[in-house]
């Protein structure tokens, strides 16, 4: 157990923008803690991008569950000098007391369909706000980059070799869930194979032969320790490399076990194609050939559009970073407040008020199209949005393992249009509509701001 | 103080990929435990960039004087089932105790410049490699972007406002910490505030004034808590809104204490005009106009030339994920072991073995070229890499607090060719050569690679 002063400022009730804070004890001071609901959505799907695979659930109800202020962190923020005593003290009691609807991670969604809904007292609403989102978008867009890895990978073998590159460690840990979510094989991040279960995997670096006096000796030595492993063979030349793995399979015999070789610079396509055939003529059919080397989904279509005989990929730095597209656009609006809609009605960023439920029609084994209506209305199709969490603690029913949680979004990427796995950007996307009891509840709610402006 | 089974994924020796581990075993088995040299550097200037600002070091040393592997870490890895008992053993007492050389946070760096150089027995300086580049690579991403837009903010107060869209918790620390560093003002995330003393602001939200019966009920409950605040009035009509702030700065008179207004959409140019207008008109002339919305340093450079009359900046995703460049090549290679020069031979990413030393040419008062040397050769100029920890621990000079980085970032900003500041990559950049005797030693050890090749 961690004493109650330890300060993790990954997960401390502080991880929060401070006009969270601020309202809050405004909130508070003129007594309005009546039931607010805030939705998480985005607006706009990314550039190159037909879908979002949304993640990130588990963490969030982890952090609501366990969310409080410690003495040490009240006492800092007392010193700010900006807060008042009354608020400070309402703080020491804080827990989140509120319901939560939200869609299985893995779930595909699309523009403007609530992805998490959050009903609490507004103050305990509002100061969620920050971590909420970041977990929720970090983990919905390295999610989404693996989905259309590993879909461009057609079966072979993924592997998140990213953690080098990602945004620090919460990202590496993060991406390297959210890859084996999406369908990955596993990661080369230990610490990620340790906190969540994930197969894990390694190879060598240039570094390791660099340091013997030859390539053949850094082979030997290895292949000692560890007879199954994978060898890299392109630290001087690639294809000598291979030859001499060949023979060292020819010395070694029947104890030679090496499992795959690696390539990681070079032409990939024309090196795996020699190596296939030097390790096809040496007897070594049963050997793999693994790649890597500034590797993602655009290279990865290439590669196997040219028939490059390669069995598995080693991806980093944009399965890390999602080069192409960094961030989406998730916002977290209040939609209303003392059960009454609210929507913000400047510039063209209106969104349809209300609690909300995402109703999918899924037809010959596709979804064909959403229906976003308001909460309580009853349409057909499967409802996208579930209750996680009642009164602050998670439902059982939310505790979902990380590897059902993969055979979902497996069954998603099924489900999805085909013309939707491309990787740029289609013309007639995936159809989203507002039933007709929200549209008319958006036009009541928007008159009524209009004519309020008048006055 | 944490018990000693706590495991902390984000500081765990556990950060690191399976090949790390597996070559450590490796080393130990061979008795390869001789010094090696690794250093961290990058080849490729990103996108759009014309330098890069560095940071991450603090972090990197805290993390090197504090590996330990902890005994149920120890039992995880036993459990995996490939590793040795006698190099689990060995684990049990691992600590790092290498020396460091560095250039200090915040130093402008250049292609192939050595950032970090690490001398350490090769198992120990092999395990650290995925941590050292994941924080170096996050926190010169942040940092060189965060220079961009506080440079492009021409002296305007610059706030993160990123941490909801930051790549995880950590991301969303360290580029609050690396902002600051750069220059900016500040930032929004309160855990940011209190773990690296950084001062933090904030303002107030859209869900606010839409949980109120009207905007003006919202301003006036939120000045009597924070009479000194930012007002936002873009929720419903942004020139409404600051004809309400005008408003209530007429009912409150000598009490109205409001600091500023924040505008976050719509367009800012001829908002912020007129809202500057109606202020100055009302007697409010010190009054400030804050500006947020999909801010970046292009926006803030069109703004400022459009003559926005805005005094400040909250800027947030682009900030967060540096979207236009979100990695840098950074790797980490093995240039000496036993003090023999080691280099890769193939490809195209051949670089000069051995350990180095950078030296800067200032005149004028600008940085004018760099010479990449040996390590020990004494050329004119001022040597960027400086020791920072030796036998494992920090030397006293390498404790450097924020404040002092963040003027020593400054100062490199001053020293920047001003042609380097622009956005876009210039044709002809900074001037980085090799020296006569780093040639010569690359020329000779690349001769005795490919004569060994050869045989």
């Amino acid at each position: 157990m961690l004493s109650s002063n330890h300060f993790d400022p990954h997960h401390s009730a502080l991880f929060t923008d401070l006009y969270e804070l601020t309202m809050m004890q405004a909130y508070y001071a003129e007594g309005m803690t009546a039931q607010a609901a805030f939705e998480l959505f985005f607006r706009k799907l990314p550039k190159n991008r037909n879908y979002i695979m949304t993640a990130g659930l588990n963490e969030v109800l982890d952090y609501l569950e366990n969310l409080r202020f410690m003495d040490a962190e009240l006492d800092w923020l007392r010193q700010q000098g900006q807060f008042s005593e009354a608020f400070l003290q309402t703080l020491r009691d804080f827990r989140f007391t509120g319901d939560v609807h939200a869609v299985p991670e893995g779930t595909i969604v699309f523009e403007n369909e609530p992805v998490v809904q959050i009903v609490a007292p507004i103050p305990q609403a509002q100061l969620v706000e920050t971590y909420v989102l970041n977990q929720i978008h970090l983990q919905s867009v390295a999610a989404t980059k693996a989905a259309r890895v590993v879909t461009a990978a057609q079966g072979r073998n993924v592997v998140d070799f990213g953690s080098r590159r990602s945004h620090g460690t919460d990202a590496a840990l993060k991406v390297a869930r959210t890859s084996y979510l999406a369908g990955a094989a596993g990661t080369s991040n230990v610490a990620a194979g340790r906190l969540y279960d994930i197969p894990i995997f390694g190879t060598m670096a240039h570094s390791y032969v660099q340091a013997h006096p030859d390539e053949m000796a850094a082979f030997k030595a290895f292949t000692r320790e560890f007879p199954e492993t994978t060898l890299l063979v392109d630290t001087y030349d690639t294809l000598k490399g291979v030859r001499r793995v060949i023979e060292l399979a020819r010395q070694l015999g029947d104890d030679f076990k090496v499992k795959s070789i690696r390539l990681d610079s070079g032409d990939l396509t024309e090196l795996a194609r020699v190596s296939r055939q030097l390790l096809d003529e040496a007897g070594l059919a049963q050997m793999k050939i693994l790649a890597s080397s500034g590797l993602d989904e655009y290279k990865l279509t290439e590669l196997l559009a040219a028939g490059a005989p390669i069995d598995g990929f080693g991806v980093g730095t944009e399965l890390a970073v999602s080069g192409d597209a960094p961030d989406i656009d998730f916002s977290y609006k209040l939609v209303a407040y003392e059960d009454q809609p609210r929507m913000k009605l400047s510039s063209k960023k209106m969104n349809p008020p209300g609690r909300k439920q995402v109703f999918r029609i899924i037809e010959d084994g596709q979804m064909t199209r959403d229906v976003i209506a308001q909460h309580g209305e009853t349409l057909s199709g499967e409802a996208l949005l579930q209750p996680v969490m009642r009164n602050g603690q998670r439902l059982d029913s939310s505790r979902i393992p990380l590897t059902k949680a993969r055979e979902h979004a497996q069954n998603q990427l099924e489900l999805l249009p085909p013309k939707l796995t491309a990787l740029e950007r289609v013309e007639e996307g995936y159809p989203v509509e507002i039933s007709a009891a929200l549209q008319e509840t958006t036009r009541q709610l928007q008159q009524e701001l209009e004519q309020k402006m008048r006055e």
